[in-house]
């Protein structure tokens, strides 16, 4: 059996209550020999404490080495292997600006570019042309339909956009249109499957019309399509974990990969971390499972803000007394990846983790959050998919295996 | 998606050289209650400086409680799982004694036995005639060749030899022709799929020329075969890392293993540490890859030879600031797997790993290379496969996992 298919197997409903608070881009290196990290530097006595009384360890998002894009970082924490679990790119795209892929919806990410008179691509970024000259393109795209599907298309940036195709019995098992060169047409669309073909039918009538649409246009007057796919249909947090799960989160991305597992995203006005503890105060009583993200841990270190991170960090102590009143079960404090501020980067480092919990804990001799504390904690280094086992098990949701 | 099929995917070519040094048979276990290992009681300031500056940790090279032989001890050192890349017998022993088994060929190994008048077997070992013995009798199965494929057959040691076939079309999906047990005759070589029923058919008539031309010996009158088996046709390191590769090894074991992956092996005169990193300094710029292969550890340890073993890896750090001097971006300092000196033996004990990068680098509280530093260091304890993923990531070899 494998070991994703157990904890379901497991699942045992109580009144408990399980907090994943996540700082984006969390773990960090050093910036100078025989320096501390932010998160080492930072002056966090309410994380500190927790770390005392609960236990450190660190994850590895994907697999040792592996440098993790958002949406399969965040998968991983969430408890679904993203080896397993793949994710086209148009859905992380669409998911990404604020779009919704619901199950059957295909989605896929565009790029304008330069067609010659023979309809071979010149540019294939269509000029690199700006956010401000796509704006009024996005619109003809808007309004461009075929019988069959509806087609909702959305600028992400400059020559880049996201499209969301919905109807019945709609496939996304397609291969990219984008020849990768210029000099060629536009590849046509093509099915890589029996139950794809009608959609890959549909998808070219759509781009002849959208060609059509674009004719005048001097730069953008044709699109490449990459990355199709649809609803992953990741198992239910309800179904999986008899959670009812709640998004606390400010960026779309987030918002988006947590509807894919089902959890409800919370509406909140405001940014801060104290923001959005007062959003998950708002709705405690209605939720067993609340994803707190906070982002700007991850734009601090890829902008090399080395004191921008620690700031964010420290914030995020500040107000955590008010999450601590709500008196959670479980509370678990960790980043979806390492964002070092040295690299500007995300990076394939292990990430800190710390593990609280009201009853059951094994602490450990670690009393301060930082990565080299986390290295020596007692969680041990594992992968991130086993954050939710653990906090489930913490928090009473399993059941024993066998006999 | 397997894991390893990950890597390849994400290779992003770029100029940075890796070394990787291998210590064979590097990892120990003290020799006296409350002592220290030879690695711990070695004067090593080179390697402890790195080890403070990088990061230290283990690696269980199979399985946990499994002992490697130095086939599968290497490739999981390559980033190949041995357990998913199964090596024949046959063609790991050609390789230890230097023989050539490329694309299409089979190898195998072979035992010298003693026939009764009926042709059933007396002695499964052929009395286990000496090394000198057997010479004369190898040269006369030297002189064996049917039509169809060449044979090749080199002496491993006493009453063993290697066989290595070449023709067109060989497979080597073939059963052991030793029946086990004396009181048989030795068991035809039975094919076990279609495509290698041909090559069944060669080797048997190969043994009855063989059983010809033995005839009239005393003892080895007889042979059996087993471990059949081809090429593997491992992912080579150019297409699934990026990396050109050399070789820097004096044993012909090691220099077997790593063209089965892909790698050059260097031509150097000498022996010691200072001449494998003289080899490796004459082509530092026609490679991005260097596994330079340390042997006599390993002996040491074979031999029960604490002061001996001790001396060996002092001698590698003496010469280590040679290595240095070459500015490699990323150097590994491991074994292959653990030969405790009071064992005398391969063990399944994890082995130490010192992973010093020239940037990127998360260190941890460690200063001095050992096996209990290790225990502790900031890579944790980590499957042998994930040294190369480790090793591209820091050496900026990796592109991001998804978006």
């Amino acid at each position: 059996m494998p070991a994703e298919h157990l904890i379901p197997l497991l699942r045992k409903d109580v009144p408990s209550k399980i907090v994943l608070l996540v700082m984006d881009g969390l773990g960090d290196i050093p910036a100078e020999p025989g320096g501390l990290t932010p998160l080492e530097a930072a002056h966090t006595p309410h994380l500190d404490r927790l770390a005392a009384g609960g236990a450190l360890g660190r994850t590895t998002p994907v697999r040792q080495g592996v440098t993790p894009g958002s949406g399969p970082a965040h998968l991983a924490m969430f408890g679904y292997d993203p080896l397993t679990y793949l994710v086209g790119r148009g859905v992380m795209e669409a998911l990404g600006i604020g779009m919704q892929v619901g199950a059957g919806d295909v989605a896929v990410r565009g790029n304008f570019c330069t067609l010659d008179a023979a309809g071979s691509i010149i540019d294939r970024r269509a000029g690199r042309i700006s956010s401000e000259e796509a704006a009024p393109i996005i619109e003809l795209l808007q309004g461009v339909q075929v019988p069959g599907m509806t087609a909702e298309v959305q600028l992400v940036k400059e020559y880049r956009f996201a499209l969301v195709l919905r109807g019945a019995g709609l496939q996304g098992d397609i291969e990219d249109t984008d020849p990768q060169v210029t000099g060629q047409p536009p590849l046509p669309a093509a099915a890589r499957s029996q139950g794809s073909q009608k959609t890959a039918e549909l998808v070219n009538t759509w781009i002849a019309a959208a060609h059509q649409a674009l004719a005048n246009q001097p730069k953008a007057n044709g699109i490449t399509l990459r990355g199709f796919g649809g609803d992953p249909r990741l198992p239910q947090y309800a179904e999986a974990y008899g959670l009812r799960g709640a998004c606390v989160a400010v960026y779309p991305m987030y918002k988006g990969v947590s509807q894919l597992v089902g959890m409800d995203v919370i509406k909140f006005s405001g940014e801060s971390p104290a923001d959005e503890f007062a959003a998950a105060q708002n709705v405690w009583g209605d939720y067993d499972f609340f994803f707190i993200h906070i982002k700007k841990t991850d734009s601090m270190g890829e902008d090399g803000n080395y004191e921008g991170k620690l700031k964010v960090i420290e914030s995020v102590d500040a107000a955590l007394p008010a999450l601590l009143e709500l008196k959670p079960d479980v509370l678990l404090v960790t980043g979806d990846h390492s964002t070092p501020v040295p690299m500007r980067a995300h990076s394939w480092h292990p990430v800190p983790l710390l593990l609280w919990s009201a009853q059951n804990a094994l602490p450990d001799a670690q009393t301060q959050f930082g990565e080299r504390a986390c290295g020596l904690g007692g969680l041990g280094t594992i992968p991130a998919t086993d954050i939710m086992p653990l906090a489930l098990a913490h928090a009473g949701r399993l059941e024993k295996f066998g006999a």
